[in-house]
């Protein structure tokens, strides 16, 4: 494939995807005329200007896998960032996790007052429905439907949102192994999956989903697994939030279960799971590849 | 056709309707399995046994008109319902209107915390596009497609959260008449519209929709100036909620806008105009026109 051997290196190609979905972002925004200024610019405030993308890039990338262009499979990309910040601005609500800092910024509701994030946050919900159907002009009606429906499922309350459920109840107590690893696949591998699976749906590539589900699931592990680890280690810069702030509110994660150093070999393992259905994939020695090294480099 | 030759009675029909709503709701939250029990049964609780399910009505009865089988459309009919009792329970909260009641009995979050009630809203409305979704066994793709892009449209930031925002921007301000039904407008005629339009798409019968948004507008300013009616001289049960408590929350109303009487005068002249479009619609004589009045009816 031409593309591949002219391939960019990684982090210009990642940063051409960020400015890419910025860009596409801040355009889905305009789509609506809407004349209650406050709400939207409450979801302008935590969509834009921020955040690495990572999920829109899957989305990208694995369309990509399927021949498909980046600019067809952006309103789907745009969709599973909308949902990522929607849940961020309700996971910082005061009856929620109460932050008042995300990405080094006043969060929504401290900006902008509870209620008008509250409405900011199941406005951008909403809002990466319409979007997603914007497609509609690239694709046939059933590929779209079929990703609405993987979104849908994986972003609900048996997918993301149970799994800030488990965060809820297990504050303050102490969980089993098996029960954090099934909080952090709701939490984060859930829409990580939405995001490759519906790149391959839109594709047409139903084939592919498996392998991208299992690989989503294991990147969601390590990835939150160096988080963990990264608040004990990392600067904050980083993080995105202070170091030492999981421990100082009793969180549950895999260095307070397993150590750091297990912690470590877990990242690394699931790191080489995720690296296995990339081969399967066909995407070896590829962007995705290096994503995948990258988002475990941290720890370097 | 035979439908109509041998139809029911407006309330018999009615509450064959409710049964079968009530039904496919409980069904629908039984499709994903789920070992988050706690937000499920705040979804479950708020969901189910209670409301009059118009909005479900309305889907079931466009689609109808359009020749759809009941069954069929309940996917949709329900998807609606999902995204009305989301936006009760939000709008209850306290950063909202603080409300510790909904239809009699404790509001989702007195009854499981505010936390796990925000979760139940954000999975019920993640809810209404997975269950949509599952109409397409019946119906071709880019119909489905196009009822989710109504849904989420008047659903979102320029259409229903939009009215909550006007809501709670003319909190304790006097606001001019235009505003006043902009609110309404948004506030309740937009789902309403979803409603209405999502059965026309579904049965294929885009030629419909036009109809259909109007008489939605209608309808939807009809029931609210009625609300406003009854706040001051319904009884609670008929109201669903305190009388008088509009003028005690300094609300804004068509009641303290116009008075009483021409209040009363508007809300026959929606609901001509309504039962205008139902006429358009080919719907005279019908199920619909019979709700159209009964709505208004409840002044009597």
């Amino acid at each position: 494939m031409s593309q591949a051997n002219v391939r960019k290196s990684f982090p210009e190609q990642f940063k051409i995807y960020q400015s890419a979905v910025e860009k596409g972002l801040d355009q889905s925004l305009k789509v609506f005329p809407c004349r209650q200024r406050k709400v939207l610019e409450a979801m302008r405030y935590s969509l834009l200007g921020g955040g690495k993308r990572i999920r829109a890039i899957l989305v990208l990338e694995f369309a990509r896998l399927g021949g498909v262009l980046m600019e067809q499979a952006m309103p789907a990309a745009c969709a599973i960032e909308m949902i990522q910040a929607y849940s961020l601005i309700h996971d910082d609500l005061p009856c929620m996790d109460d932050d008042d800092l995300r990405r080094g910024k006043a969060s929504c509701h401290i900006q902008f007052g509870e209620a008008t994030a509250l409405l900011a946050g199941d406005g951008l919900l909403t809002c990466a429905f319409a979007t997603i159907c914007r497609a509609a002009d690239c694709f046939p009606a059933q590929r779209i439907l079929a990703a609405i429906q993987k979104i849908s499922e994986y972003a609900g309350y048996h997918g993301m949102i149970g799994g800030q459920m488990i965060d809820l109840e297990s504050e303050g107590k102490k969980i089993d192994p098996k029960t954090l690893e099934e909080m952090y696949s709701l939490k984060t591998s859930a829409l990580l999956k939405a995001a490759c699976t519906s790149g391959c749906l839109l594709a047409g590539r139903e084939d592919l989903v498996p392998a991208a589900e299992a690989y989503a699931q294991y990147l969601g592990l390590a990835f939150q697994i160096v988080d963990d680890i990264l608040d004990i280690t990392g600067d904050q810069a980083l993080l995105g939030k202070p170091v030492g702030s999981d421990s100082q509110n009793e969180k549950n994660t895999f260095v307070t279960l397993f150590g750091l150093n297990q912690a470590k070999e877990m990242a690394k393992e699931y790191t080489q799971k995720a690296q296995y259905q990339l081969t399967c994939l066909g995407a070896k020695q590829s962007f995705l590849e290096d994503l995948t090294d990258a988002l475990l480099n941290r720890l370097q």
